[in-house]
């Protein structure tokens, strides 16, 4: 099979993990008769460094041409301090999903069973837990109408969804949940909002179309605690933009494996995968990141962009055996043990496929 | 001193707890020579049975000619179903905190060191948590203009926030920060969000009032995954409406004393004291429910309201020693201890204060 790949590295650490996702995909390729195009282009920090805008036209037309998106990670601390400055990198990152039609980001959470004590929580409440969150990723506050009013002294955002956008999304988490447990969650604030009461009708009326999911609904401040309190009680969760943004990283820290969480966003053009880390600015050229997490990005990438699943599992099993014999970057290590640099990680996982 | 104070034991299991708080509260004022009132008054879904809304004038006037008031808490399972009925007990809420003008929700979280092992956190991660959060609790889009258009096919909330509104709030945040260790965290989304950013710029401004006062400016998705991570590196954190719905529930939760929680909700007028726990449908009337939460509440408000310190010390140290005994509600007590009933927690606490 022909995979014709766009590489959108980004900042920071992103292209010593890109690297890493590169070196493992080509191997897995190799083995499994596939040929990979690689078409790097620019996005984030650096893109704004080289050509003044952080999604550049010329990188959306190489992402529209691909089968599907590699992205490591944006965001430079230059622009940290200042959240009112004209250009950033997070405005690359917002328009792209807008212009990709990127409307789904999909978020496993799970645990490595190896990795089970370097979660916060005792080991009794997170064992087990294998959650997916679906967040609404095009909608919502973070593209509706925002400004100012009477000189500068009132702000506004607004946030708005149609029905159309809403179902696309439960519609996911549905088809999702049919593939799964059958069990989904709808999380909103319909004791406040308008917009979540669209959101439960809407999936309210679709669920006789899926007659065999349960469907659960709760407030977001209700699942901010059970996430923490019981986490293997959730499986499939459905949710708008913001609540999405804020539960996702509150998920992902439970685990205990926040350097190993892949990711996917999907909509209407060309897939993007991505490890839901940051670009770990500190880290930037040190060769220590952990490059996992965009490595078992690149095996969702081959099991649901190209149906490759076979080649999916030999990549999660490669990883699951180098967690476990401790060939690991030194986030991961245990106190006293070796720990092993972002390539040579990479190197042991090609030298072990 | 004479204390009058307004009663609103609510729905669920508000009355039980409330009841206990009386009876701790009266033991007090007995013991330090004070006289207090107590005015009910109905709020929730008691007060649409009885009188068709969830906080009728005349609740409201009582609660702004008493010194304080003592909240239970609200919701009746039969409007949970029907998040689109059109009078519910969360509106009585709202317009009880608009009405009263209550901007601030004080809601501190932190450890008793019989019960650190409840965590579904490890010792090492919740050991000496002690914070506070200041919610704003009266604009954003909780009461923002929210509606339908296109034939009820697109919704929309609009979150509005003015440099003032802001100003009140992040005062009380550098106030109260003086009077702990100095450190203020601002939580906000000044990536996305045009209020936040007038957030940012306000607390900015403020801060060359407060020079001793250490500003930090998170984004309110990495202080969702901090606050399971590190929530002892937190002290005060200030935030707007929805992120301190969200962020606070999930506070409450990761010291494992959530039942023990007491909060405030000050501004314009009466102050109001609470417990953060819900209405508890399924406890009510089985004499089951803790009241421990509810007579922290009464503890706050002989502190704050009153500034009765060496009052509301009394009631801590009584507190405290319950559950080093184990004099506890089931939801507390250890595999195969004695548990105690509401009422009975109650007794012991003032036979012992
Ligand atoms: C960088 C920021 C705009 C972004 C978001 O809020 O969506 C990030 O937090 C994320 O979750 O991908
Ligand atoms: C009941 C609901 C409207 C309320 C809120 O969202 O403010 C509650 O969750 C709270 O935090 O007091």
């Amino acid at each position: 099979m022909k995979l014709n790949i766009a590489l959108l590295a980004g900042d920071g650490i992103g292209p010593e993990v890109i690297n890493e996702a590169v070196k493992v995909s080509d191997a897995i390729a190799k083995k499994f008769n596939h040929e990979i195009t690689w078409t790097p282009a620019l996005t984030g920090a650096c893109a704004i460094d080289a050509v003044g805008v952080p999604y550049p036209d010329e990188t959306h037309e190489i992402c529209m041409a691909a089968d599907a998106v590699l992205f490591g990670a944006i965001g430079h601390p230059k622009y940290d301090n200042d959240p009112t400055a004209k250009v950033r990198p997070e405005q690359g990152l917002l328009l792209m999903r807008k212009k990709l039609g990127l409307f789904a980001n999909v978020r496993p959470t799970f645990t490595f069973p190896s990795l089970i004590d370097n979660s916060p929580l005792k080991r009794e409440r997170i064992e087990g837990t294998d959650l997916v969150f679906l967040r609404e990723l095009t909608g919502g506050i973070y593209f509706g109408e925002k400004g100012r009013k009477d000189d500068g002294e009132t702000a506004y955002d607004t946030c708005t969804y149609t029905r159309a956008e809403v179902k696309r999304l439960a519609k996911k988490g549905f088809e999702l949940a049919m593939t799964r447990s059958k069990k989904l969650c709808c999380v909103d604030k319909a004791n406040v909002l308008e917009t979540s009461r669209l959101w439960r009708e809407t999936v309210q009326a679709m669920k006789k179309d899926y007659p065999e999911v349960e469907v659960s609904y709760e407030f977001v401040d209700a699942v901010a605690m059970r996430l923490v309190q019981w986490p293997n009680s959730y499986d499939v969760l459905i949710t708008e933009n913001l609540f999405g943004d804020i539960l996702t990283d509150e998920a992902s820290v439970i685990s205990g494996s926040m350097g190993l969480m892949p990711s996917a966003s999907v909509g209407e053009h060309t897939s993007l995968y991505e490890p839901i880390h940051g670009s770990y600015p500190q880290a930037t050229g040190l060769n220590i990141a952990n490059p996992l997490a965009t490595i078992l990005s690149a095996a969702m990438m081959f099991e649901d962009a190209f149906g490759l699943t076979e080649e999916a599992e030999a990549i999660r099993a490669v990883v699951n055996k180098s967690l476990e014999e401790g060939i690991v970057t030194e986030d991961l290590a245990a106190k006293g043990t070796k720990t092993y640099k972002t390539s040579e990680v990479g190197d042991w996982l090609v030298a072990n496929l």
